[in-house]
């Protein structure tokens, strides 16, 4: 499994047009076959604050959904909305075990 | 949904400790009512460091996880093995709405 957490910041005026296109993204990208997980998380004490939880259930799958239109189309909708460029780290799963994550 | 996100550095002689030590907690924790789900992963480029995904029905169950007796016996047997003191975060669930979080 092959997860990738992404912190974004986002600029205070955007949170909401944020979410919208994130949402969108989000549910699109749970029809591809390679993404078993598609988590969007706010910071409680910072709502300008997110986390995207990607579980891929493979290494090649992440490029697959960089290809995408969808990717694309929230790629370019969100460009303005960051307060400080976008970082991540990728992750094995420990537990649950593979099949138990979506 | 209160989603806490604790990041966790543990010394490099400890980690095949510290997974069976966070296994066997993640386990018993999902057996709480109020815990959709508890996820484990490792970071794939460094293996010491570690995200316990805790994603909890309201506000109140953390304090009923944190009095549970393997929560206790995770916190004793990890104690030694962290190379700094554990960090979170608290979020808010955007997506997937609630019923799907386990």
């Amino acid at each position: 499994m092959y997860i990738v957490y992404v912190q974004v910041h986002v600029k205070k005026d955007w949170v909401e047009e944020f979410i919208e296109a994130t949402i969108e993204n989000a549910k699109n990208s749970l029809l591809e076959p390679g993404v078993a997980r598609f988590d969007i998380v706010q910071q409680q004490d910072d709502r300008t604050r997110f986390v995207l939880v990607e579980a891929y259930r493979s290494f090649d799958d992440p490029a697959k959904h960089k290809a995408t239109d969808h990717y694309q189309r929230w790629r370019e909708a969100v460009l303005d909305m960051m307060e400080e460029p976008r970082t991540s780290n990728v992750y094995f799963n420990i537990f649950p075990e593979e099949e138990s994550w979506g």
